[in-house]
């Protein structure tokens, strides 16, 4: 896999350089040479005929950083004063803060936010509980609770280590969707404990956002906090990544004339995306779907099935799946398929058996950072490909799915996510695309196109308002309270 | 208790009044002889000859509000048009929200920010987990939790409706100190679940804040909490309160000439703010105590402590204090007493009792809304008087504590606040009053003195630092580490 400079690897370079024509020139060809991009070159001082600059140099690799300032420094002329690693100079004392809604700055204030005053806003809750919806920030606040236990590629890192995920995530609700989101990041790995946690915590919220928790324990978490809870459990790393794999397909199917009802589909990798997307696709009309985990394909007559050793998410996999019992590793079991979907791990699918499926393939690599079978490798077979990554057309984001989802459900309440609102999700994010620019390398809008938030929360939110699942009639449906408005003249 | 027109019962008032000279005035009298006070008059919009204006009247109580809407109305040429609450107006949504603390606008900010960058900060604090003091929110972000058992005066309203007071807290936080605090209300009482969630919710926080959770359970769970976690908790209803209380009794003594060591001290009310006042006492010097509960004063000859029905933290309130077995209701054993704090309910005090004290007694009538004896009734016998209300001189308010004190402690990475350091904050406090401006109606400063918070945090620091509970070496310590600063030329 190629890798090319990306701003993860920037390096912002204090250096020295002699006032001297053809100087700056020599400094950036040095920094070419060694690997680096130029990102940006500020000046920060001009002193007795030296000038002193911020040179921000993008890598490929942390590796490379040495050999960028040594070749600075090799310029005569030059001196390297200092070097700053910008990712983790963003992350200095975390990404997200608190602000106050209102000014603090008078007794009267005080007197109205906090006591007296705040009393009588606390006995109204108290006589209608249905008015924390009102009165607090339950109506715009998402948990988005994690155990560490599966963080991106990293695997179980801890509750700690998995904070700037979640703090990221909370970046990513604001800034897409305006929702105010709180990383948890759980010190227990319990099942019966993180339950029992977030039942406890949800007072404070009006929605939770799991993540980052390893399957299968996944998945018996989220249906317990959905079946105990009256606000939307979501597991991000499942649904979210199922409702964006939708879409591509949507977009996918329309682009290569064909109906997802007809199509077969290899899903590598069983751990929470793998499983949700193929929920997801069953719900959308797929019927034939062989998944494979690290043993090759699941079918009811696997030794594991058979002898009782499988866990009850796979086994459940095995009795609604595979029904020809296909065997063995993905790249034996692909023949004739239409969608191959890969989140599992790089490299699992070697390129020329992409051969072997049906016509104009369609191949989504979601494994990060090295997808299942690279771009460049599978192009010769394939029609449509997406990935995981920034760097490649048609990146199958979550970014694209979970701000807007929560919007819609919390704008109206919304007790749970239902699979026909992560469907509506589906259909609005692929709408985004307009079907006269539908392209091979254009199938699913670009995360940061801002329509797409939008979107999906007023598709998920009509579709709770047509299903019942709405509580509230509109936005601001909260403006007009017996509390706010004493009387009408 | 005479009540005083106040903001938490502000009203505005929406009316349109026939364009002509001398209306307005005529508007104002008329809410004046309804017994409001106008706050402040807009004006919203001039159109055929009718003047539409918001008018904000504060009152003593809500039951005013409609006499004032009729009063107005009465006036010919007038007609009200809408009122609305202040107080839940600005409650609406809730107090606070999250915000970003870069910009996240570009793929290169995401790749940063999010995944793949953010995976290099996961890696880094998952091998030296100190770092997210470093890389996460951490470092700045104290979790404010209760359980709704003991919110206010209004005892237990669930945690819904505690939500608001946690809120508000939050928002004095950030307002004094800077520093990010983030409510949490749990729908559970069992104090052992408190500690399990709390000890699991401990790796996204720098601090744990325990509020209004009810006597005795507080105790228990502040003391098991501050045993298993290496992260500073503190119940600001027991130690809030008393860090401030010594304050003002440090600055009391002073003006009437006592030292701590000889003065003789009555408590009524033995809850969490009770019990914790005397335990600060005790550590300044006062030896002689006589605490009072609802069943008159405590001591280690009454039945229930024969009996073994008296809580835990009763029997040593028994075993430590009033030595003589002073016996009887408040009034009964306030004889000779330098000091009278009271932080029990409404009237336990009656005011002739106070002729009983000792020369130039003090009196901390703490009870809110309500004292345990008016100051008007209490003026001929006291020489010192504070309360609990804003409303009248030396307010003993929470406020200058807890948001010092954890800036303090955050500041140096305390793993614990020590009785040490509250002493420091008590100190820091009454120091802010400069002893040639003490008065009887001064000795503690203002809630909004902006001095209060970065003296107590400083003192709490240092107290810290020479305790050797200090961990970080200075303010700015995390700013050079080796992740951000990859090279020094």
């Amino acid at each position: 896999m190629p890798s090319t400079p990306s701003a993860q690897f920037s390096l912002t370079i204090r250096v020295e350089i002699a006032d001297r024509p053809g100087m700056l020139g020599r400094v950036a060809t040095a920094i070419g040479d060694a690997g680096g991009t130029i990102g940006a070159v500020d000046l920060v001082a001009i002193e007795d005929g030296l000038a002193v600059r911020d040179i921000t140099a993008l890598c490929s690799d942390q590796s490379e950083w040495d050999g960028i300032t040594a070749a600075i420094a090799a310029v005569d002329g030059t001196r390297v004063l200092d070097t700053t690693d910008r990712t983790f100079q963003m992350h200095l004392g975390g990404k997200i803060e608190l602000h106050s809604k209102s000014p603090l700055k008078t007794r009267d204030d005080l007197s109205m936010a906090y006591t007296p005053g705040v009393a009588r806003v606390c006995k109204a809750i108290h006589e209608d509980r249905d008015k924390a919806f009102q009165y607090t920030i339950k109506r715009n606040t998402v948990a988005v609770v994690s155990d560490g236990t599966a963080v991106l590629g990293l695997g179980d890192i801890g509750p700690e280590a998995a904070m700037p995920v979640m703090e990221g995530k909370a970046v990513l609700f604001k800034e897409f969707a305006g929702v105010d989101a709180f990383p948890i990041c759980l010190d227990t790995k319990d099942p019966d404990e993180i339950v029992a946690i977030v039942k406890a915590l949800a007072p404070t919220f009006g929605g939770i956002n799991l993540e980052d928790i390893s399957a299968p324990r996944c998945f018996e978490i989220e249906d317990r906090l959905a079946a105990e809870l009256d606000i939307p459990v979501f597991h991000d790393d499942q649904h979210g990544t199922a409702v964006v794999t939708l879409a591509a397909l949507i977009n996918a199917a329309k682009l290569t004339g064909r109906e997802l009802r007809d199509m077969r589909v290899l899903v590598t990798g069983l751990g929470a995306a793998g499983v949700a997307v193929t929920k997801i696709l069953q719900s959308a009309g797929v019927t034939e779907i062989v998944g494979c985990d690290s043993k090759g394909a699941v079918h009811i007559g696997r030794p594991d099935y058979l002898d009782g050793s499988m866990n009850p998410i796979k086994r459940w996999y095995a009795e609604t799946t595979n029904p020809e019992r296909r065997e063995g590793r993905p790249g034996d079991v692909i023949d004739g398929m239409d969608l191959f979907v890969g989140v599992s791990g790089a490299r699992v699918m070697p390129a020329e058996a992409l051969a072997r499926m049906a016509k104009d393939p369609i191949v989504f690599a979601m494994a990060n950072p090295n997808p299942e079978v690279s771009p460049e490798e599978a192009a010769p077979y394939v029609r449509v490909m997406a990935t995981g990554r920034s760097d490649y057309p048609n990146q199958i984001n979550n970014v694209l799915c979970f701000p807007g989802i929560f919007r819609g459900a919390l704008d109206v309440r919304a007790n749970h996510i239902t699979e026909g609102m992560k469907m509506a999700a589906a259909r609005a994010i692929a709408e985004i695309v307009p079907e006269d620019e539908l392209r091979e390398d254009y199938i699913i809008p670009s995360v940061f196109n801002r329509d797409v938030a939008p979107a999906v929360a007023a598709a998920v939110a009509e579709q709770a308002r047509s299903a019942g699942e709405a509580h509230a009639h509109n936005e601001l449906g909260f403006a007009a309270t017996d509390e706010v408005r004493v009387a009408a003249g």
